[in-house]
């Protein structure tokens, strides 16, 4: 007969903890590229996520087509995560990193000072500066921000960022909207070793299989965006990643079978076979 | 303000249909491996697994450890897949196929006619025989069994099983217990490509994100042993898979975005700031 | 002072032999698809090759465009390897292997008994049965013929073929001229632990990496195609083979170091550094 | 009748160029972890290689079992490429630089400029600091160094140090001496394709496979040093090594042929048999 499973089967996870602030999904999302504001109201429901990611610049701007972005969400139950995408210096990130700062305040959050943190010089492969990322979150520390920057996936540069006081790092799998996977799990793996901060991995995730990868991996946390927001169905993909990376951290959490080179079976092979009467 | 996502944005997935017969679960699981009855009975449960594989000649013969084994299921809901483990011929396979159904009577499962029908000469790797496998799948189903036949990811062996009357082809991800993950995934391409029957993808899937991988590629269902058995906390892996293989699912439904060479901003950068007042 | 190497850190090689005839190449190659007979004579010289697998049917029907493809060649030097591609069935085989019995002894070669046996009834993929090549090789081999039957990658069948007196057994990387490189390493490798004849990758070889690859997981032989008729320049492709063949051979012998989950100097660390004066 | 190639379809390649000083060999070799003073000159006598990288240090203070290593090699032929290995810090790589120039004008290369750039505070993974680097690099730049910088595979850090006038990057392959081969593919790749400077992979190669899959991807030379001195047969590896980086270099310049999805047959399959009289 079968019974419920024992209580103590089950496995506890803290939750994921960015500045003192804790969390219940391990997957960000963002508010790029989607269709439709319906999409993205549905995808980011699906999602079941806490923290959105916005580029203060696309909404400074009114960039077109994302008038009401904002207004889409419900900020009484999202966590806002203000980034400094489009900008290429140290200078221009600092200045909209403070933007993102009022930009909290009016959607109500006064408390919230996120910032996740993106120099991007290079408009070809969209790949973060390590020097101007360093420098930026050196100031933005200063100035009292909780800083997330988005980085390659360099161990040393990881390391680093922790040392100047930033609340998380953000690898990246691949680059940005390519939905490549995981193409640095080595770095990323040497990256979670060393990390006493979240390690979100963000850009590049193009499946559930590869989310799941990469929090099996011991992530503590995923950043989506475009694979949700340009898949054929949006929302079916949102929920499709978290459960992945819900999967993916269970499994990490679990322990994970050692792969062998050769086969074992399931079932033994020593009985023999008796006639049923 | 959050409205719920719209009803048309939700995906439909027809059940999972073998021999007539309808399943809302893709994951199929074994009994073989597990530490402890209550491991098993947990396992099952957090799978939301409507399908077990048993290997009949475990069952027949009291393998060592393994009594009570039958009785700790409750097969009033779990529906039987007697399984022909440790078979080397045809012969024994169709002998072990109808013990396996009088098993099922014995359960309570009197029109159950399913068989997983493995013919597996090497000891070492655990690899099956397709000349075996496919001689005993042609008396099978002259027998009136629904025969699920275990294969090496042949797609001309897939195709002339399904050719024979076998009602789902079910290829080796990689060897047995071996956690090496997908290691025929083109040959598995073609095999789902081809066929008209379920295509389960059986042994050797190790982690949530090669469960996920594997419905990415379009397949219809997975069975999972090994990999949940002997993870380090059973129940907590049997419920990874499952998301996994619900998000694989999904994802393939949903359609994933392209892979891209470089880069592609999921923010516009060509907004201005603009200071706010 | 540099000095020689010392006679005893060179590897000394066994030469390929398939049925009692020698080899000191390990790459074949074909004469498909070449852009001009002059292209297929210089690659095959740049390859360096000593068997040329030919397609009887072809040369049989003077197929467009290949009129004099067999006088191109020098088969005083070269081993004709007969196939039957273009054959669905396990008779047209067994006729076409026949035909090229009799091709061989028109080129000189009174003694060649070798043909490539090739069973493809499925014009999209171009996957071999395992079924008719079975069929075929038991006959050919009662006939007298040296068998090199083409297979899909299953361990089962290459025994088998084995068994019944194959000659080698040449299980295929990926699909035929898809270029998609090792697709069933996992496989392979079993082919070849268990093997007792030579095993000869073919099909699917893209790159001198992945012929490297192929034969560092210790195949003894290569056959390239397309790789090499359809590269930007042919002859540089083939030499490029054969360097990367060769590379392959060597490094199985020759013996790689272990792969290891983290970095290890080269050179030590524990120096102190003094001052040149 | 076979005929030699044409000469128009040979392939040119320029030498290789740094500096302004041009080598024929695109493999670099190293002098740690040989087993013997005989198994090192035999490996670089096999490997063909122009460049030998030492580590200063090491010549400065005699590291046990390695006296006696300079004088091992013929300087008059081998280009000395002296590093910083052991360097902490910009400053201790700064004065490690200096030290190798005096070393090579002992070797009598008055004219040796050139210095590997390696910049590595951490003792575990033993990853370069891309910020010590770059400071490093633009010191050594001034003082009128040929400088080649040791660097994470980070296309940022690759611009920044060619635009402060470094002669090559030396990006890795996989942590030094892991032999794990091609683990940050996809940045190597964006690197190359930005680079007005040689790219030199450098760390991790452990196989001729993994080396020629480097060249494929467009790289201009390998240093390549614990996969050869470690290696069950040394100066045959070295030997594999060299062979499989000409083959890859070939690869990248004849074009290689497109991956397809499906297979795409070598011959027709359109003739028909006929029956040989």
């Amino acid at each position: 007969m079968v019974t419920a499973p024992p209580p103590e089967l089950l496995i506890e996870d803290a939750p994921l903890t960015i500045a003192g602030r804790q969390f219940r999904s391990r997957l960000m999302t963002g508010t790029g590229k989607y269709r439709s504001i319906a999409d993205l109201q549905a995808s980011v429901a699906a999602s079941g996520c806490e923290i959105v990611t916005v580029a203060v610049r696309r909404v400074q701007t009114n960039a077109p087509g994302h008038e009401g972005l904002v207004d889409a969400l419900d900020w009484s139950k999202i966590w806002l995560l203000p980034n400094t995408a489009g900008c290429q210096t140290a200078e221009e990130a600092i200045r909209v990193a403070r933007l993102g700062r009022e930009m909290a305040k009016l959607l109500g959050q006064e408390d919230n000072n996120f910032v996740k943190l993106e120099v991007i010089p290079d408009p070809k492969y969209l790949l973060p500066d390590p020097f101007g990322t360093l420098a930026a979150a050196e100031q933005l520390v200063k100035e009292g921000f909780a800083v997330l920057p988005y980085i390659n996936a360099d161990p040393l540069l990881a390391k680093r960022l922790e040392e100047v006081g930033c609340v998380t790092v953000m690898p990246l799998a691949s680059p940005i909207g390519s939905g490549q996977g995981l193409r640095n799990a080595a770095n990323i793996q040497i990256i979670i070793d060393q990390a006493n901060v979240p390690v979100v991995v963000d850009a590049g995730i193009g499946t559930p299989s590869e989310a799941a990868a990469a929090m099996e991996l011991g992530a503590d946390a995923l950043l989506i965006n475009t694979a949700i927001a340009q898949a054929g169905n949006a929302p079916a993909m949102a929920k499709a990643m978290a459960l992945a990376t819900t999967a993916g951290r269970l499994a990490y959490l679990a322990g994970r079978i050692p792969v062998k080179a050769y086969a074992s079976a399931s079932s033994p092979t020593t009985g023999t076979i008796t006639t049923a009467s």
